[in-house]
This record gives C-alpha cells, sequence and structure tokens, in this order.
C-alpha cells in the first residue's frame, strides 16, 4: 500500500535504540531500498497518478529529484528502509509557500505506524523549512487508510474531483485534495 | 492579463476572413509572438505560479513542452498573435483523462472576446482528444475576469486552498480548483 495508517500506535523517530524506525533525511544511496518497495506500490497502480510500466529511472527522477524537494526515509532498527516520503513546493514561485508531499510504506511494513511517523516527521520539517500548509492534489479516494491518517493528522478535504483517477478494480474514482496549515 | 471575460461578444474561430481571431494550433515559430505578451504577464506576477524573473527558455519550455500538450495560438486578421493556450493531462497515467489547461490573452487585445474564443475552441480540442473533463488547479481567486469566464463555461469552483497565492498587491489571496466535464 502506499501509506497505511497503522492501528493508532505511534512510533516515534529518533528516540533511541528502543525506537523501531527512525526517520532522517535520504541520500541517492537510499534509492536502491526505496525502489525496493516503491516497484510494487506503482505496479499495483491504485494510489498514485503514475505510469504503471514506466522505468526505474524515470520513477527515481520523479521521486527524488522534484525543483526544491526534500526525500526522507524511514528505516528498521536493521537498517532496512521501510518507507519513504517526499516534500516540494506544490506550486512554483507564488504558490511555494505550500508545501506537497508524497508517501509509500513498504507493503511488508505495514500497520506498524510507519506512515503515521513519516508522516509527523514530515509536518514538522516542512514547518521548520517555512512552509505554512501542506497540500495533496490527488488522495485517492479508495485509499482508505490514507485518508483516515490525513483526516487524523489534521487535514480536510477541501475538494474531490470526480472520477479523476482510473483505479484498476473500481474503475473511475474521485481524487481528493486535502489540506491543512503547518 | 492572463486571461479576460470579455464583454459578452462571441469571437469565432476560423469563420472566413471577416473573423477577427483565428484560432489554430501553435508552431515552434509562432514563440516570439506569444512571448511578446506572455513576458509582461509572468512579469506581473497577479495570475501564474511561475518566478517572475525566469528565462525565456524556462517559459518556453514551461507552456511549449508539456508532456502530451497541445499549444494553441489566436491570430488577429494581420497576422498578430494575441493569446495562446495549452491543455495537457492534469495528472499522468491513472489521471491522464482529466485536461489540464492555461490561458493568456495580449493585453492589448483585452474586452475583445479573445480569451472566450480561446476557450471554447480548447474545450472542443480537448473533447476530441478524449478528454473527459478539465480542472484547472490554481485560479487566482482576485482573477475575477478569469474566474467569470470560467463560470460562465460551465466551469465550478469546487475548492478554494486559503491562502496559497502571493499576490504582488494583495498578499496571500486564496486559488480557486475550478472543474467542470467535457
Amino acid at each position: 500500500m502506499a501509506i497505511e495508517a497503522g492501528d493508532g500506535e505511534l512510533v516515534t523517530a529518533g528516540s533511541g535504540a528502543a525506537a523501531p524506525t527512525t526517520i532522517r533525511d535520504a541520500s541517492p544511496a537510499d534509492w536502491p531500498g526505496i525502489w525496493s518497495f516503491m516497484r510494487s506500490i506503482l505496479a499495483a497502480g491504485e494510489t498514485y497518478c503514475w505510469p504503471v510500466g514506466s522505468s526505474e529511472d524515470d520513477a527515481r527522477a520523479w521521486w527524488m529529484s522534484k525543483p526544491y524537494g526534500r526525500v526522507f526515509v524511514a528505516v528498521a532498527t536493521g537498517g532496512e528502509i521501510i518507507g519513504t516520503a517526499e516534500v516540494h513546493p506544490n506550486q512554483p514561485a507564488q504558490g511555494s509557500h505550500v508545501a506537497g508531499a508524497g508517501f509509500m510504506v513498504s507493503p511488508a511494513a505495514a500497520g506498524c505506524g510507519v506512515g503515521r511517523a513519516l508522516a509527523e516527521h514530515v509536518i514538522e520539517a516542512a514547518r521548520a523549512d517555512g512552509y505554512v500548509a501542506m497540500q495533496f492534489n490527488a488522495v485517492v479516494e479508495t485509499n482508505a487508510a490514507a485518508v483516515a491518517l490525513w483526516k487524523s493528522l489534521g487535514f480536510a478535504v477541501l475538494a474531490t474531483i470526480p472520477r479523476a483517477y482510473q483505479h484498476p478494480a473500481f474503475g473511475l474514482v474521485g481524487l481528493h485534495v486535502m489540506h491543512r496549515k503547518l
């Protein structure tokens, strides 16, 4: 899944050796670990607007090289990368004070609060970087875990673009525009 | 201005020598004519999320080279380019059946219905190209003429992202997400 809301458990990043997950800025060397789960998430075609057959290079450029973007990883105690997030200006220039962001969690780590920990870290980082709000342009409405997570973190659905996403199982479904102040 | 609603006059494209404006697909050779008015619209910084000091090359790539994009020009009887529009998939892949679009009209041609003629042409072209809806992600709410034009053409404001645009005169103003079926 592309993001999961966990079971309510809060995984705190950077709280010492006992913490199951550490969130940190990504480096280029993290890409293979990111791709190890991103490829299956993109191939499923259920959560992102992204060509399912596109190449690893395209995915890397898309995720890792957004203008003025910043990429994070969630790292398990064993060193395995189990989640990633990226934050970037949702619009350039006159709109660049509002962040956009994307999140993916390894299906193998689903239900452990990794998505929530990533989201809380990214929200704090975005605030520290000067963004005043965060906006998601295209949350697939059938991605219930993601929608629930964002709502629990203070995001509101400002609009649902009707029939804007071609879901492989459900056909044309809506895309939520979600937003919160930082 | 970036788009103008005209005075209600409908300029019909391609209706013969008497028509004041013809709308057609753009060619690379049209760029200097487009840039002649685009530069002042972008420099004003009131209607698009675009760095006001960016180069002509950047603007050309942004307007003329969107993935799967199509560019149009409005041409006066004397051959002068007085407006332009571009249409492209608002999202890739699973979202590519919804069009996004941008419009600019030369300030020298404001109030003559050029924006409306362009919009009607682009809506028809987008429908013919297979798009099922059109979405604008970021219509500056203070751009009253544009908002009125889109509403008159069947677009609805699905959401207004609060304080999402740094306007040089009005400060932080909202960005409308507007949408209509095709």
